[in-house]
């Protein structure tokens, strides 16, 4: 019984996503998991249920900067922290990230776009961020944005949210393996051990 | 460097809190650290910021009961879930939990009361699990509910809840060792670490 795949789920504007993405690659060398990188439109199921993370949450938004500080440190990942938020181009940046996936230089576009907002504080999807993270991902600013505008872009990742949406997939990152799901960077070693129990799980 | 003892800020309302509840006194013993429970009026935080942690929320709630059965199955703690929810009589059982912590009694009954929800499917604060909790607590429930309905010990625990407000807590459980806080049964072996540290952390 080999491992099976992880889907990640994840929208490139979500804090806690930058620790899974700047931990994956040790993790895929070290566990030997294989994980299949599906961004959606988080924005769109905040907004169905009237959910805002926490930008009118004080107590909670500063808990937030102080645990990913915390965990940071634990998991030796570079961060100065609070970055700025919200992202307000998240939708944009995930649509990048789509494409990104599609023809094989997402992760790099992903992991940039996070090195440019934790590590230098420019938000992902907005300028500077968006050409630096496209040209260290190999591509061409201009081409990238024309396809990412495209109208059949938006209606791809509408139906990866609405897939996200069916799975009860309500936050970032999620982990998926079969039909459970997992919530959050801190259940990213419970995904990988499910993921082990082979298809009985 | 002694290990410095941790507050435990709860409201006997919280479905998480039941993995707390149930595994502190194998971890004191195991990792000999100290506990101060500190029940609070946390709806009154969640009234104030107009959150509602599930109730609103089918996708959240449906993982909610998943991702506790699971970690339940992992430290081989008994539950049959979904339990009954919202516990709508939190605060009086919040209220009887504070005199018992004073008395001598809180943990006990706080303990048979999750005991009760979780495992037999009765609400806290509200019969059968009131009285049946108290006795098992060795509490007169007639002398503790009189003590627990004086205005006196609404005002103690409005205080408490203050206190929690001012350090930040926004949730339960939640761990605090001197100035820093951690929202979460999964984030309770980092708040007994960072209590190890002594008075550097």
């Amino acid at each position: 019984m080999g491992e099976r795949t992880i889907d990640f789920w994840f929208s490139l504007g979500s804090t806690y996503t930058y620790l899974t993405v700047m931990r994956l690659p040790s993790l895929e060398k070290s566990a030997g998991a294989r994980f299949r990188w599906r961004p959606f439109y988080l924005g769109s199921i905040f907004k169905e249920t009237n959910h805002v993370p926490f930008a009118d949450k004080p107590a909670k938004m500063a808990y937030m900067w102080r645990d990913i500080e915390r965990r940071a440190a634990a998991l030796g990942i570079p961060l100065s922290v609070p970055a700025p938020y919200p992202a307000t181009q998240a939708a944009l940046a995930n649509r990048l990230a789509h494409i990104g996936v599609r023809g094989g230089w997402g992760e790099s576009f992903v992991r940039c776009s996070y090195r440019q907002w934790f590590q230098h504080g420019h938000l992902p999807g907005e300028e500077p961020s968006l050409s630096s993270s496209l040209r260290e991902a190999g591509q061409d600013p201009g081409l990238a944005l024309e396809e990412a505008n495209d109208p059949a872009t938006d209606k791809a990742l509408v139906a990866e949210t609405d897939e996200a949406r069916r799975l009860g997939v309500f936050g970032s990152p999620t982990f998926v393996v079969g039909r459970e799901i997992f919530w959050g960077d801190d259940r990213l070693d419970d995904a990988i051990a499910w993921s082990r129990r082979g298809e009985s799980g």
